[in-house]
């Protein structure tokens, strides 16, 4: 297990980029229509699906204050560093437990909002999670998701060894059985979970990294990645890779990382289902 | 040539995307820069390079409305139906002349804003453009730009005839030398073109269509291009698709404009330098 011996106080290595993210940089596309819930109801229910090292659940809680956030996340080795980023933040409305977002541990109709991002895309059947969801979500309430489109991933220099990275993550995630193409398909998943068309509404995002802090983190993030962790074990196993490639990929990370003309960038799908 | 017999108070068939083209949605990335100009001197003089049917030009015009704007772009026939976009929008501090973007008719530093939009992506020597554009732009002033990256182009569902299309549309790019990853370029040709580093604000945005009325407008303006003018002319004649492979694109086009889980999004680079 990739979490294990890992103290709560420190990210695992490879959930590092993970925690760069927040509701702002994360759900921005949903705060608008977060904002007008709270103003009806200040005491908002939201249960963030995923939630993983826990700092979008964090920053959701700071934003509704007056309401509760409950993150569930499957692999319940994660639970402590959430729970540590928490309280690093002084956020008391926040609380995290172990749960499959096939199979939620929940009433019906018992959040406000419910919420993962870069969750659906790893998943076999991610329609079947989006009904869970709903399931869980009361009448006029909302499910929101947010899902990576990896192939719409642009990098400058194109240098092979992150071509070849590229390559690497896309054939890891269609391995495990998720798509690299799920930002697109957020919508088709929306109805196949039994929203009507006119209850959901699409939108698409952007993040990059070009600044020379950004891409010094980012770099970092993805050569620990490569290093060691389960990036590389699977990849080992799987013969997607051999360490000779590895190694070629961490170079040309180092070497992009210092590029004063590099940049990365990638779309992602946003969906806000109305219930 | 494409605008023969065009009356310009109508578009010709292949500018009717174009002219969905706004400053606000094709610009928003240098509104905040632009606002902050005007607040210091309302009187600013943009110039619009490869203003095309001028609706980005009008709507900057309208913006600065105490300002001056310059459209000029290198076909001399598309220059009434720019003028009579503007006439029919009221607005008359805009201009439309002739002009290349590698030999701007200006004097050296006569504008406070130089920007394009889906230009320097077709071109050649785009940093050649870049420094052409920085020449014509006062000390303290800006160029921006902002370019599709078409290899981001997402589009859902995947059908056969509209993956063909892409393929088409960046082969036709290729071959008339431009670039079909523009957008992930962008950074590095300001830098080829003499800005520094530091000198240098970029961004990522999108643009998508999954609504019924966007879908529609959008499929019929492919379909028109598809079944005639250049694209369809310099296609066959480069033999990079048959009739039949543009028949298949066309009812590819309307499959997907009626599909309600259809979406197409892309990414584009922006850049602001700041001289």
């Amino acid at each position: 297990m990739e979490q294990a011996g890992q103290k709560p106080e420190q990210p695992a290595p490879q959930a590092i980029h993970h925690e760069l993210r927040t509701a702002e940089n994360s759900a921005g596309y949903v705060l608008a229509k977060l904002q007008s819930m709270k103003d009806a109801n200040p005491n908002l229910k939201l249960l963030d699906v995923g939630s993983g090292s826990g700092t979008i659940s964090v920053t959701f809680a700071k934003f509704i204050s007056d309401g509760h956030v409950t993150g569930v996340d499957l692999n319940p080795e994660i639970l402590p560093r959430a729970r540590a980023v928490a309280e690093q933040a002084g956020v008391k409305n926040v609380e995290f437990q172990q749960g499959d977002v096939f199979k939620l541990p929940f009433p019906d109709a018992h959040f406000d909002v419910t919420h993962c991002h870069q969750v659906l895309t790893h998943l076999k059947a991610p329609w079947d999670a989006l009904r869970e969801m709903l399931r869980v979500t009361k009448p006029g309430g909302i499910v929101a998701a947010r899902e990576g489109d990896l192939e719409t991933e642009c990098v400058w220099p194109e240098l092979p060894g992150l071509l070849s990275f590229h390559k690497f993550i896309s054939n890891m995630m269609k391995l495990a059985g998720g798509s690299p193409i799920g930002g697109r398909q957020l919508l088709s998943w929306a109805l196949k979970a039994g929203a009507s068309r006119d209850h959901v509404k699409l939108s698409y995002g952007t993040w990059w990294y070009d600044t020379a802090d950004d891409k010094k983190t980012w770099s970092q993030a993805m050569v620990d990645r490569i290093k060691a962790g389960r990036l590389r074990e699977g990849g080992l196993k799987a013969r997607l890779v051999t360490e000779n490639d590895l190694d070629e990929m961490v170079k040309a990370w180092e070497e992009w990382a210092v590029n004063e003309e590099a940049s990365l960038a990638m779309m992602h799908g946003e969906i806000i289902i109305q219930k």
